[in-house]
């Protein structure tokens, strides 16, 4: 039962490589899948297969997408005016999720990390600033994670926008909606006073 | 974003069928494999693909096998006068990781369990009589799961395989190693206290 011949034990060592995924969970959904009829499985198989058949990144906006412009800057329904900057595809997913953002998008691909030896030229910004440009942008909301390279870029950003007369924002950086000031940390609350919005 | 057609939605809704794994996880999940050479995807993929081409039940003892008897089964260094009952195939992984069991197998894919409309007619019993008949089996150990349903099990299998002359055996249930007894339930505790054996 344990060589790479077996298909149960190659299924398991597959999902393992997978983040967040352990042996035990591994062998969970190995077992799972066993339990389901064979049609499950191959959607799940050709989904995987299909993935990265005809993703490109958007020329535009360099968010994952099998179109070229992607929906959202192809979508004529969202305001040109405003440009939220994220470090990854999957922020535009959470941000889309919220319902409450309607603007476009732009992806670096990473955020500037000197101990891992990425500087701005690593990230992809030389098509944020081709559109910005145009004269069509008039607020640039910076929504990189509020970790150490997040808030570089996010300077970095900014220092290079302000000089174009494009407003810059930043989002907001707080304690999270339910949690507890108790078990907060400093710097969050720190950071929760000095933004305070009056009332 | 949000259409099945999108190859990265129709992957986190595959992945979000998976037990355990819930929206964020499925795609995080995504984005990773993503990130990854299209090699890696195309290994998951045929993995899962291939996982129920060739499996089938060993008409022995019922795993999970690729070839008939299972490896287990046609292994000669294997003490063949023991038989450990299980409820599911992954339940023999766990026992086989122990390292410290040499005999034979049987699953029963299942536990007897009323509420749930099953009955000892639902599990795979009939090969495991067969096995017993042959008068080699000296000892059947019920390694069935600590719970109502696998107790009900052990003691409908007790009762008829005592009458056959061959010794069975149940596995301990007490504290789990590295437990602490303040947080054990009363349940545990008194199994182990009733299950204690002499140093």
């Amino acid at each position: 039962m344990t060589n790479q011949d077996n298909p149960v034990q190659r299924l398991i060592e597959e999902f393992k490589k997978l983040p967040g995924i352990g042996p035990k969970s591994a062998q969970r959904l190995v077992f799972h899948l066993i339990r389901r009829p064979n049609e499950d499985c191959q959607k799940l198989a050709e989904a995987v297969s299909h993935l990265k058949a005809n993703l490109v990144l958007c020329s535009t906006c360099n968010n994952i997408t099998e179109v070229d412009p992607c929906r959202i800057c192809s979508n004529s329904n969202r305001d040109p005016k405003v440009i939220c900057v994220v470090e990854e595809p999957f922020n535009i997913l959470s941000i889309e999720k919220t319902g409450v953002y309607n603007g476009h998008y732009h992806v670096l691909h990473g955020a500037i990390s000197p101990i891992d030896g990425i500087g701005p030229d690593d990230l992809k910004l030389e098509n944020l600033f081709d559109r910005l440009k145009e004269k069509i942008v008039e607020e640039v909301i910076v929504a990189t994670n509020p970790t150490s390279q997040g808030e570089s870029t996010a300077l970095y950003l900014s220092k290079l926008i302000k000089p174009l007369d494009i407003k810059v924002s930043r989002i907001a950086s707080g304690i999270p909606v339910g949690a507890d000031l108790e078990y907060t940390d400093t710097v969050t609350l720190s950071r929760a006073l000095s933004g305070r919005q009056e009332l």
